[in-house]
C-alpha cells in the first residue's frame, strides 16, 4: 500500500542500541500473526480492524500468559479486568475505533464460540483496544461490522506486517500527521538471553515529535501548544482538542511471568516520551503485553501449576527492548502512513519524508 | 412478578442499624431510574438486561461523579478503565449475561449517540457489567440485541424496582438457590448527614449462606463444598464448577468525591462476606458506584472547577450504609426469585421462605 | 497471660465450615514463628511488638512468595511498595504502634545486616504494619526501642501463640471493647486439598459487633452511631473520633503464586465484614499474605525460574478459608484481651465472657 | 559546591518547547523549600538528606493534595498508603539511602510532634524517599541520624537549589556517572494557564544516556549493556549489576485534585525515557506530586468540602511541564555532579562536561 514510503531504518532513524529482529516486526515473535481489513469507503468512512494473533493454536483452549498496563484510561479498552485478575490472554487481541468497540467484543466471542472444539465454551474474555478516529471517519457510522472482526482475524498471518494506513490505523494521525499502525522488534543476542520482543502500535495522540532525537516538530512547525506559544492563542478547551491515544501490544518469546509481563507493559510509554509524547487528557493510552513461550491448558486442572519463568534479574533487556521497540514502531506507523483527506473534507498530511531525511542526513 | 415471595424485611431479616429509605431500594436516591428486559423464551432462553440511571437528564452532557472497584476482575466488565482514570459517569450502567457485553456496549453508545443534543458526540464510554447466566440460559446465543437494551434504559423509572427472575437477574443463581436481582437502601438520619445510599444486586456467586446471622446454608445442607466436606468427594477443578459473579450498583445523593466513591464501593464487598460469599475465583465481582449529588457539565470549560465534597471524616455513616445495604440487596434478590428450569432443562429451586422464617422466628 | 479467658471455639462461637488446623494458631502453617514483646510500663505506656516470621532459615536469603493489599491506605505500613513489585518477602514482618513504624523499620534492616551470612546484604525490605494505640498508649512517646524489635524477632517460636493484649495489641482496641493481637487457621481436608491457611490480627477498628451470626454489639447496647442513631447527638468529625486499623497477616504451606496470594489478601477484609466492621474512614486495613512452601534464593541467578504453583481454579477452599479465619482471629483478639486502664486514666473494658456465653447459648 | 559546573541551559541542552521558571527549579513554585544535609566522611561515607516542605507553614494543620506513583517498587518509599489513600500530604518530604528510610520516618515523625501547635497529634504520615549510594557510601553503617533529618528540615529554604553531589544525592550515581540532586521547572505563559511545576530529583539509575536527542553514553562508549554487546560477555545477573533508583518530586501551585496530580506523576518516567533509562528491574522508581495551591485543615472538620480544581481538560500543559522538566532535572543531576571516590575505593567519575558541550555545538 505505501511501499515507496520508508520505514524509520530506511532513513536513517534507528532508535536505541540493541539489535532489531528479521522483519523488525511483531511478527518476529514466532507464531504471532496480525491481521487488518481497512474500510475506506465513499468521503467519510476511513477506519477498519487491526487483529493480533499471539500463536497459532486454539487460543480459548491453550491461553498465553499476559498482562496489561493503562498509562492513561480516558479510553474504551475492553477485556482488561480479567487480564488484570487472572494473568493470561485467551483471545486475538483486537484493535478498532472508539465506537466499535462493542462490536469486536460481540464478533470475538462469536467467532471463540465457533472455534472448533470450542462447543463447550459459555465464558469468554475478549480484548478490545481502540483509538478515536473521528477526525477524519465518520465514527458516529458505527460502520465496522462484525463481518470485518472475523476478516481480519482470519486473514491474520505472519511475516510482513502493513503499516500507515491499514486496519485499526486506517483514519488515525498523530503527532500532528497522518498516522496508523506500525510495528518494530528486538532480537537479544545470546547475552542478553536471546529472547524477541515485538511491538505493534496504533497511534494516534499529540505532543511535540522528536524523532530518534531530532526535534522534528519544531523545525517543521507543527507540534502541540504551537499556537498558544508563538501566537497567543488562549488553549483551547473544548473536549475535541485534543482527542488521542495510543493502543502498544508487547509480545515475547520470552518465558515470563504475568507480573513481570505487565513490568514490561509499564516501560513501553517511555517510548511514547522519546517520540515526544506526554499522553495528554484526552489520549487513551493502553498496553497489552503477552509471552507465547508457554500455554494455560484450559481444559487440564493442573495447568498454571509448573512454570518455567525469566527470574526479576534477567528481565533488564527486555525492559530496554520495548522501550527501543515502542519508539520506532512509533515512529514507523507516520513514516508509513500517506497524506489522507476523509469525514467533512478533514485533510491530514503525512510526514514530509524528504525533509526528515535531510534532517537526518545534516546530523 | 414474584409478588407472592417476600422481601428480607417482611419476614423479619433485617440486617445492620441504619434505617432504610422509602422503598428501601436504589430509587430512594432521589432520580435514579431502572429498568428491565427479561428475556424468557421457549426452554432455553432465560436472560435480559437491566439498566440504572443516575438521572433524568441527558446523561452525556451531565456526568456524574463516579468510581468502580473490581474486587474479583474473572468478569467482562466493560467502561471501566475511562471511570477509573477520570471519576466521571456519562452512560447508564448496564447489566447482562456475560456473551452479550458487546451487544450492551455497542447499543448504549447508539443510544447516547440518538439522543436530543448529542450529535456531536464521537466519543462515549458505556460501563456495562455481567454475570454469566449459561447454567439456565443458553448464553451461546447471544440472544439479547440492539432493542432489547433500548427498551431497558427507555423503560426505566422511578419507584419499587422490581426484583428477582428480571432484566439481567432472570437467569441468574446464587448460594445454591436461583437468584437474580435486589436492591436496598439507607436514609442517614439528620445526626449522620441524611443523605441516601441506594444499592442494586445482579447476584450470581456461591459461598454458604448466612442471613443476617443465620446459618441457612448450613441448616439447609445446600452449601459450598458440602460434598467435599462432607462426603468425601474430591474438588471439581473442571472450569465450570464455580462460575459465579456479583454486580454491585451504589447511588448516592451525597456529594461524594470520585476518591471517596471508590472508598465505598471498596466497602461493598463486605455485604457478600456477611452473606457467606467469599469471592470465588470464577466470581466476576465488580461494583460501581456514583453520586448524583452533583453534575460535571459536558460543555463547560470549566466544569469540574468548583466541587462541593463530604470530608473525609464524615464518610463513615455512608461506608456504613453500604455494608449493610449490600448484605440486604443480596438477601432480596434471593427472597425475591422463583424456581425455574432452563436451559438443557437444568432447574434452580427458589429458597424455601418457609424454612427461612421458621429459623428468624426461632431466633 | 489471659489463660482465665475463652478463645472463641471454647465458648461456641465457630464460624463457618471448614476445620481448624491442630492449634487454630498461625503457627499451623509449618515453620511460621510469632514472637511479642509487651510495654506495658507506668500509668502510660500499653504498646509493643510481634514479629512473625514466615520460616527458621534466612529470611533475606531465602525469600518468600507474599503479596499485600491496602484495603483503607490511612495508615503507616512500611514495605508494601517492594512485596508489590516483586511479589516477594525478605523479612520478618513487624507490628507495632504508628508512631514507631520508622523504628522498626531501621531495626528490622539492622537485625537483617547483622545475620549470619548477611555480610554483602547493601538492600533489604522491611514490612512492617501498625494500628494506633493512643488512646491507652502515650504513643507521642515512641517508646519501642531498637530493642524491642530485636526481642520480638529473636523471640519467635512456634507452637500456641499469645493473644489479646500482647506485643502490638497491648494497647489496642476494637468494636467497643478491649481488644489485641488474635489469631486463627483453617486445615483443609484431602478433598479440598489438604493445605493450611493461618491468620493472625492485630485489631484495633470499630463497627457493629457480630460474632458468628449474634448481634452482641446491639444487645450490650455498645456499638458505632449508637448515641447518633439512639440520642439524637451529631456525628463527631473531629479527627480522633474513630480512629481504628487492622493488621492481617496470611500464612499459608500453600503453594501459591503471588498473584494468587494477592487475591487471597482481598478476601481479608470479608472477615472484618462478618464480624461488624465497615472499614471506617480512619481505619488503616492492611493485609499481608505470604506462601513459605517455596523459597526464592536471593544468590541464584536462576531463582524464581521453576515454580510448581497452584492453579487459579484450586484456590477456593483457600479464599473461603482466608474469610474464616480472619473473622475467628478477630473474635480471638476480642475475647482473649482484658480489660486496661492506660494513658491519662482512659479505660477500656474487655468484652464481657458471660453475657457472650449466654447469648451462644440461648441461640 | 559544584560551581563551576554548569547546568543543562548553560551548555544549550534545553530540553522541550514551555519556558522555564525563574530560577529553572522546584523553588520556582512559590512556598516550597529545600533543605540539605550531606554527609562526607572519611573513606566510606558518602550520603545524606534532602527535605522538601510544600510551604512555609504548619505542614501537618496545613495538608496539601498530594499523589504518588510507584513506576517501579523494587525500592524502600514511606508512606505511600496514605497519601494514594486520602490524597494528601501532612508532612516534608524526606530523601535518603535505602537502609536510612526508617531514621528518616522517625525523624519525620518526631520533627513534626514537637511542631509548635502539635501537642495533640498521634498520628503523621511521613514521606520517605530513597535510593541506593551503597556503591560509593557504605550503606550499612546507617550513617544517617535523626538530627540529620531534623537539619535538613530546618535549613530548608527557598530560591537556588544546590545540585550535584548533594543532601540525598551526595552518593549516587546515573547512566554512567556520577550523579545526585537535580531540579527543573516550567512557568507556563498565560495563553497555557500560567502555572508553575517545579521538579526534584534524586537520581541513581541505568540506561543509554541521551541529552536533549544527543546520544551521549553511546557517544563516550559508556552505557547499559555496552559489554553484553559489544565483547561477548554474559548478562551479569548478580543482585548488585544494576541496582539503581529515582526519585521524583513534582511541585505545582495549579490548583490541581489528587487525582490529576496523580496523573501528573504518572508522566514523570516519560521524563526518564527521554534521557535514556528503561527502569531497570533493580530501579525503585517512585514520584511524589503536590499542589500547594490550596490547604486542607486539619482541624476544621468542613475541611475539602469546597475545592476549586482544574478541570481535566486544563491539564495538558501541565503534562507536558511535567516531562520536559524530569528530563532536564535529570540532565542537571548529572552535569551538577562532580567526580567521587568512596567506600572501598570506588569511583565514579563526572560526566566530561567539554565532551557534551562539543556534541552540542557541533550539531
Amino acid at each position: 500500500m505505501a511501499d515507496d514510503r520508508p520505514r524509520a531504518r530506511d532513513i536513517g532513524l534507528a532508535p536505541g542500541v540493541l539489535p532489531t529482529g528479521e522483519l523488525n516486526a511483531i511478527t518476529d515473535v514466532e507464531g504471532v500473526r496480525v491481521g487488518h481489513v481497512s474500510l475506506v469507503s465513499g468521503e467519510d468512512i476511513r477506519t477498519g480492524v487491526t487483529a493480533v494473533l499471539p500463536h497459532e493454536g486454539n487460543l480459548f483452549r491453550a491461553k498465553v500468559p499476559a498482562a496489561v498496563y493503562t498509562a492513561n484510561g480516558f479510553g474504551k479498552a475492553a477485556g482488561f479486568e480479567q487480564v488484570r485478575e487472572l494473568g493470561a490472554l485467551e483471545s486475538p487481541i483486537l484493535l478498532t475505533n472508539t465506537l466499535s468497540v462493542g462490536t469486536a467484543v460481540q464478533a470475538g466471542v462469536r467467532w471463540t464460540l465457533d472455534q472448533e472444539d470450542n462447543e463447550d465454551v459459555r465464558s469468554v474474555n475478549v480484548v478490545v483496544g481502540e483509538t478515536n478516529d473521528g477526525y477524519l471517519n465518520e465514527i458516529r457510522d458505527q460502520s465496522i461490522r462484525p463481518q470485518h472482526v472475523f476478516s481480519a482475524i482470519e486473514s491474520a498471518e505472519g511475516g510482513l506486517v502493513a503499516e500507515g494506513n491499514v486496519g485499526a490505523g486506517t483514519g488515525t494521525r498523530a503527532l500532528g500527521w497522518k498516522a496508523g499502525i506500525g510495528t518494530a522488534s528486538r532480537t537479544l543476542p545470546a547475552t542478553l538471553g536471546g529472547h524477541t520482543v515485538g511491538i505493534l502500535v496504533q497511534s494516534n495522540f499529540g505532543g511535540v515529535l522528536t524523532m530518534d532525537g531530532l526535534r522534528v516538530g519544531e523545525r517543521l512547525g507543527n507540534y502541540r501548544f504551537r499556537d498558544e506559544l508563538e501566537t497567543g492563542l488562549e488553549l483551547d478547551l473544548a473536549p475535541e482538542a485534543e482527542a488521542g491515544s495510543i493502543m502498544i501490544i508487547i509480545a515475547t518469546d520470552a518465558p515470563v511471568s504475568e507480573r513481570n509481563l505487565e513490568r514490561m507493559a509499564k516501560r513501553a510509554p517511555l517510548g511514547i516520551g522519546r517520540v515526544g509524547g506526554f499522553m495528554s487528557n484526552g489520549s487513551g493510552d493502553f498496553v497489552v503485553a503477552f509471552s507465547n513461550a508457554q500455554r494455560i491448558d484450559h481444559d487440564s486442572p493442573a495447568s498454571g501449576r509448573s512454570r518455567e519463568v525469566l527470574p526479576d534479574r534477567a528481565m533488564d533487556p527486555l525492559f530496554m527492548a520495548v522501550v527501543e521497540a515502542t519508539e520506532e514502531a512509533i515512529l514507523n506507523s507516520l513514516l508509513k502512513a500517506e497524506s489522507m483527506t476523509g469525514r467533512d473534507g478533514h485533510h491530514m498530511e503525512a510526514i514530509p519524508v524528504e525533509a526528515v531525511k535531510e534532517m537526518v542526513d545534516e546530523r
